[in-house]
């Protein structure tokens, strides 16, 4: 069992100091409270703050730059109340705190948990690149990721909706309704979620049976690159209908395909994924790929009490539902000229 | 509310004798029951045997073709343990029922389970050609399958070890004590299981940087194919470790290295998956990959609850462990020469 006075040992300062510092006196410096907490990690203290009772404290801890939870609007909003629903009434305390890059670069993930006595925590907005990722592999606080998949250490699980079953699903709905060549709209491919989707829209492409190759989807960080360069480019390759990798590019994508002369969903169909707010108040409204973030939050909490009491969960995935709205049609026939043909009309013309 | 006297209305017989029927008479034929039965499921009749009051009936459905569960020493006695110790405290009454194909082809999945007045499933052992298999894609019963995905259902869920993430382990470690070639053996791709433990064999080598061909894997649905064709033919291609797609394989593997001349593992590694009490008793003791199989008892419950109480779960996986035991060991280094070379050697003396 590791003591203040181990730590204090380690760093030749006094008991009262690396118990003031961890306690985040105010006369102690940032940085010798950093180099107390960093060895206090390294050598395996567990309790702080000896003088209150924490007993079971969970940290919601939010990528602020990727996403937001304050506003029922917000994407995460609702994680986090279901999150609470299962956890405030189990005898959890919950703490959301938002970090950024410069935080994560600042503290290791497994001293900023010592830090806030949280006994395990649950991850949202994370993309690969985030500094605490690395640590992700080694911590042994129980740690579930919202849509981050780390393999191989037990004490970390994933959790998100089935992507692969939602992509199956947009394209099963397109192929019923007729729809041959579909094409894809997608942010960078800097998110395991991104990676995923992207993959599995060419793997379900292949699995329906239809024509596909690398040039049937368009990626970018910018949404402008996407809109200005990839959406065209996809109309006229002669897509009858487009998805995108969220609800917002799919927004974008309605206007831009307006502004090309394509009519949403005369001339071409649109899909989503997310089902955020904004979904039911585009024009036409969005079919899109639902995640429910209710159950997202409780079947977070469910998976962090499962390794709290020594389940070993990797990964709960919840079943993706398919909310068919207004986007969406049959595509052109041959009967009616399409707008795409009379755009090359037009351009012959010239 | 569908009732009685509809089934009786739709069969045009009487009340008592769907009463009857419904209630396992032994005065009604079994071809009459099975239809009553049949109607009661076709109408949405959901409450059997009103006598009684089974309130949660859960069942554990095993193939016992393919999965035996009664003694300790079996693969599922395990899981259906670790079912119950969660179960029946939370008050659910557990049956433990085998079905065989003949079973499946002789009543639908549905009508067996409101036979059984089940409010949901644990499905144990089933390959992807079992008769129910069909029928899962469409229930309405909460149903968790072990080791089987069924995309696209809301009331199913897939929960097993991560295998994905074993294979990465397998090969992680064999990587680290300076293999590279490493062939696979497996048993028939007929099930959900050994497709998945095929495609991550593949996937691991080359994510490991290391170069495989199809021919690096043998698969067959006789043992006696795999140890008398693919082991020898892997062995001579110089292979220095080979991972089975399941303990009992590899355990006939280490025998049939022997006989062919090569140690194990001396000349040759060889690791197994599931880590069944076998794998402790071969000679030399086999590393594997473990399957906790009270873990994933307990997981099986956790995930049929959430369907039970409206969470859509698609997907549970455990982490999976690598327990590293005997027979493997670092590849021969050129200074020792191996069985292979001694076995060339002997075949030019010929």
């Amino acid at each position: 069992m590791v003591t203040i006075q181990d730590i204090a040992d380690r760093l030749k300062i006094s008991k009262g100091t690396v118990s003031k510092a961890l306690n985040d006196a105010p006369d102690i410096s940032h940085s010798l409270k950093k180099q107390v907490l960093e060895t206090a990690v390294a050598l395996g203290y567990k309790k702080l703050r000896r003088y209150k009772t924490p007993a079971h404290k969970l940290g919601i801890i939010v990528q602020s730059r990727h996403i937001r939870f304050e506003h029922p609007d917000d994407f995460a909003y609702d994680i986090v109340m279901g999150f609470r629903q299962m956890a405030e009434p189990a005898g959890y305390e919950v703490a959301v705190i938002p970090v950024d890059d410069a935080m994560q670069r600042n503290i290791s993930y497994d001293a900023f948990v010592l830090q806030h006595d949280f006994v395990g925590t649950f991850i949202l907005g994370f993309s690969l690149s985030e500094p605490w990722m690395k640590h992700f592999y080694r911590t042994k606080t129980p740690t579930v990721l919202y849509d981050n998949r780390v393999l191989s250490n037990p004490s970390v699980a994933y959790m998100g909706i089935d992507n692969e079953e939602g992509m199956a699903l947009a394209i099963d709905h397109l192929k019923q309704m007729g729809h041959q060549k579909i094409g894809y709209l997608s942010g960078a491919l800097g998110s395991h979620i991104t990676q995923v989707r992207h993959r599995s829209f060419f793997q379900a492409m292949r699995s329906h049976g239809l024509k596909t190759d690398p040039t049937f989807a368009g990626c970018s960080y910018y949404l402008s690159e996407c809109m200005n360069r990839h959406l065209p480019r996809l109309l006229h390759m002669g897509m009858t209908a487009i998805i995108c990798s969220q609800d917002t590019l799919a927004a974008s994508a309605i206007e831009r395909c307006e502004q090309e002369g394509f009519l949403v969903p005369r001339d071409v169909s649109i899909i989503g994924f997310d089902d955020i707010p904004l979904a039911s108040h585009t024009t036409p409204t969005l079919t899109t790929v639902r995640q429910d973030r209710i159950q997202l939050g409780k079947s977070g909490f469910s998976a962090l009490l499962g390794l709290l009491s020594g389940v070993p969960i990797g990964t709960v995935m919840l079943h993706a539902e398919l909310i068919i709205r207004n986007s969406t049609a049959r595509p052109h026939t041959d009967a009616s000229p399409s707008a795409a043909d009379q755009i090359t009309a037009a351009g012959r013309d010239k």
